[in-house]
């Protein structure tokens, strides 16, 4: 009985994040599904890209929490847009809530749309939400071993932030560790060390979401062109 | 569709619960289902508390873990019953699996089992395996506003242990913070700051532990009374 239960919420999850998808390319918004435990810095690494790059592109978040919406105030002070979708107990996104979310936004001009998840290393991996990339943070306090205890999370993403490295003096942490178990999962993902409160190695992450954009205006670009052909 | 499934779910799980909750009474068993995010050192808790008290109390552990089986490995070494349970994707454990573990263990004359959940600050606060108390497990490198964010797993828990104090000096988070916003929730909780890492404050959690595992001999012995009776 409850197999196919969960198979049709799946499926009913996966039609309307391709919608997403599409909506997205239209509009030549890159769409970055940001995941991570509670307290691996989501919301301060958004609120030092959102500072740092509010020149060159405009940035709007979705933030989804169990509850409260402080983290969309935190967001917002940077001057980007930003949207709370409280799940009420529920663990992670779905591609619904952001649907309701961006119809409530105004999307337009939009160059970078960032989806921040509930804190979970588990759920939110299962849970397409029309992004072009899953991007996965990982928190030096967190320990070396948890691409290896989490694995899904890690092998469907295409970028692991390992945040907090000013702390590496004071943990036990691998950075060599963590990323050789992340690229036996998956050996494409690209690697970040950063501190999102230093802003040491913030640079490297920004030149990997420039690089995205200029791809995604690209492909929107040439899709505009058979449009009118 | 979709809630009558849930319901019949928590409610079959419940009734598991309630089995195992009966052959932990009469066996006079302290269960303690432990509860935090991945990488909030439950591991290392448990590791330093088998090791410190195990002169006093017959221990064992279950593990619960989406992957891998290092954590019971890791609690093994301090001579301690262990058992690993993989969810294989899973946000949780459940009543089931862990009556399907209690089944595989020799528990006689075991004073306190400790239920490692799998590392989560969200589903596994809706799932009962049986346990007296849930004990939730909050690192300072996490946040000081973890409670008011995923608020169920506090307002359940009969205790907080505020773990990495160690660290305290190189983040930003306030103890008086956090025990404010789990007290908003859950007047009742009791809190232990520590380090499992140096040891500091766990003779706090050990004096609870003891507390508790006198009060449950003492139901215990009451029950067997009124059965001979």
């Amino acid at each position: 009985m409850e197999i196919p239960v969960i198979r049709n919420i799946l499926e009913a999850n996966d039609r309307i994040a391709e919608q997403l998808r599409d909506m997205f390319r239209h509009k030549g918004i890159l769409t970055l599904n940001v995941m991570s435990s509670p307290g691996s810095g989501k919301t301060t690494l958004l609120e030092k890209t959102l500072t740092d790059l509010r020149s060159d592109y405009t940035m709007a978040v979705i933030e989804g929490d169990v509850m409260t919406s402080n983290d969309a105030r935190r967001v917002a002070a940077t001057g980007a847009q930003a949207l709370q979708i409280n799940t009420d107990g529920g663990c992670h996104l779905d591609s619904s809530m952001v649907l309701q979310a961006c119809n409530q936004m105004q999307l337009d001009d939009t160059d970078i749309l960032f989806v921040e998840n509930v804190g979970n290393l588990v759920c939110p991996a299962e849970f397409e939400v029309g992004e072009d990339s899953k991007v996965t943070i990982l928190s030096v306090t967190e320990g070396d071993d948890k691409p290896e205890k989490y694995p899904l999370m890690f092998a469907e993403s295409k970028v692991m932030v390992l945040n907090k490295i000013d702390l590496l003096p004071y943990v036990d942490f691998s950075l060599e560790r963590a990323i050789k178990f992340a690229k036996q999962l998956n050996k494409e993902i690209q690697v970040f060390p950063v501190s999102a409160r230093t802003g040491e190695g913030m640079d490297a992450w920004y030149a990997w979401l420039r690089q995205e954009v200029t791809a995604k205006r690209e492909i929107t670009h040439a899709l505009s062109k058979r449009t009118t052909l």
